[in-house]
């Protein structure tokens, strides 16, 4: 058997998945899991970088348990691929403990995610775990010796603090002991909020959700910003940029259906009502097979925590490897 | 039974020990041990912030076992203390990634040991482990939760951190989670070294080594500097500051011999052979109690192997417990 290329991603577990996830990541795992032997990294410990406070990190719970689900929901197999949950593997400590050596601070201070995550929450002393975020990552990532990791651009930076570890590392200790993993960017799209935002986001409130309910979605898709310039159906309408039809091209299965809207709307030929109700139960149709998926999951309560305990057994195992090979290269196994 | 108040202490495994090692810390060992339940933590993870060499990366292992086998030779009972190997407990890597989300950068930056080491070693742009040094100090400390840390001057400022980590863990978590460990200055007294320079140490060579046989400790002490004003035998010679004489203080416990040397040197009636003679007579008296127990134990020859592998496993309990009580107190208890 021919080993599969390894792909390590992952999501810092901040609540439930929306639509915009979809579009921007959820469907290109599905595809990659047919290809490669994936690794889904649940970031815990990532999330005290920026959250710190008691009360949001109770929420962690509830969180991991929504992302795990709605990950599975949209098809991901939890048989044909590792979910892992990045606290229930110590090693990925370890290995950053021995990789934090390996990086000046000032390297990691002109990391731009950095400054751009301090500008956007008002940090003015970054912590050391802040500034470490991306030797972390480098040990989520290396330690289960991953081939390649999917990011958007704006990631990109962090894989490159990643490569520059594996290759100091090997340079120091032995070619070859860490893979230098490639970058496989994929455009992450995004999708536009329901408000006409650039982005789909749950904290802006702007965002339908995989989880949501049949009538929830018809009551957001009612709500939804469309062109401002269009005060009666009879007043040709703009389709480019306008989000209706961004949602339409993004979830609507029956094309013919909306290229007769597209023309119709042009033309000044189709009311805003009609456009909306047959997004909305195109939205339905595209969500109906995952909350049915949900359902069947949320039958067995312990799904996430069985998902969770069996990946994240695996990824030890890979770990623990890891880290003997790294210690033995280093000249670091004794008293094994 | 009274729950003794815990300490905690530690040496980078560095290479044999020394007389000054002796003077400094380890006498001092031997009485805390009488009275606290005392840790030792053999810091190997502690060295990569300067040591990334693999060349000098591969003599930890002898250096842990010389460390460790210097340690029990002048009397540290592995029975009544116990002995932790830094990477046999994968939690303390984990505490520490949390505790790097409790301190900023800056504060890091200020801790003068920082620019020390910097200027010692010529280190222009320091590691993220460099930096992070102190707060894997106080993961180090706060693992097997120790009230107390007996610490040089120069280490002062690391512990701190300590507290200051605990103070904020406690504060966001939840009151008396961790302890906020006092500091035991003792004093750590020098040794001057055999060539008067003001510190005997290893890279200096101008140390006797506790594993030193008789005859290299007779070599040694006939190469001593001494008062280099008396060039004869007849003259009035300098006591105050004089290596010989301090080596005489130190380790001497015939202090009639002492005391007669002394005034005799004082009024040019004696000659620096006699005074070396007797004195590399009375470290022989001092090492020979150590050279033996030494010789005992090297006949087990995993006497060290065990010692750690048990202590460790202690270290490792502890810890355990630090950390599930720090989850449970951040909210992270989960699928536990």
């Amino acid at each position: 058997m021919i080993k599969r290329p390894r792909i390590l991603t992952g999501d810092r577990p901040t609540g439930k998945l929306h639509l915009g996830h979809y579009v921007g990541t959820l469907q290109n795992r599905v595809r990659l899991q047919a290809q490669y032997d994936c690794f889904f990294l649940v970031a815990d410990f990532h999330m005290l970088t920026t959250r710190l406070d008691r009360e949001l990190l109770t929420e962690t719970k509830t969180n991991i348990h929504d992302v795990v689900l709605d990950n599975l929901s949209v098809g991901i197999d939890p048989n044909a691929s590792v979910y892992v949950l990045q606290s229930f593997v110590p090693q990925i400590a370890e290995i950053a403990l021995i990789f934090a050596n390996l990086v000046t601070v000032p390297r990691l201070q002109r990391v731009p995610t950095l400054k751009d995550v301090m500008h956007d929450l008002e940090i003015e002393q970054p912590s050391v775990g802040l500034l470490n975020y991306p030797v972390l990552q480098a040990a989520d990532i290396l330690c289960v010796r991953a081939d390649l990791v999917p990011v958007g651009k704006d990631q990109a930076s962090h894989l490159e603090v990643t490569r520059e570890i594996a290759r100091r590392f090997n340079s120091l200790y032995g070619e070859g002991v860490l893979p230098e993993p490639e970058t496989l960017i994929g455009d992450v799209p995004t999708l536009v909020g329901l408000d006409g935002q650039a982005k789909a986001s749950k904290s802006l409130g702007n965002a339908i959700f995989l989880s949501d309910d049949a009538k929830t979605v018809e009551q957001k898709v009612r709500g939804m910003y469309t062109d401002p310039k269009r005060i009666r159906a009879d007043i040709p309408g703009q389709v480019e940029g306008n989000p209706v039809f961004i949602y339409h091209d993004a979830f609507n299965d029956d094309l013919a259906e909306v290229a007769d809207l597209k023309e119709r709307y042009r033309q000044g030929n189709v009311g805003d009502v009609e456009v909306k109700r047959k997004l909305a139960a195109a939205i339905n149709r595209f969500l109906e097979p995952i909350r049915q998926r949900r359902t069947e999951l949320e039958a067995q309560p312990n799904i996430v925590a069985e998902v969770l305990a069996a990946g994240s057994e695996r990824a030890r195992s890979e770990a623990a490897e890891t880290l003997r090979r790294m210690k033995e290269a280093m000249g670091l196994a004794y008293y094994g």
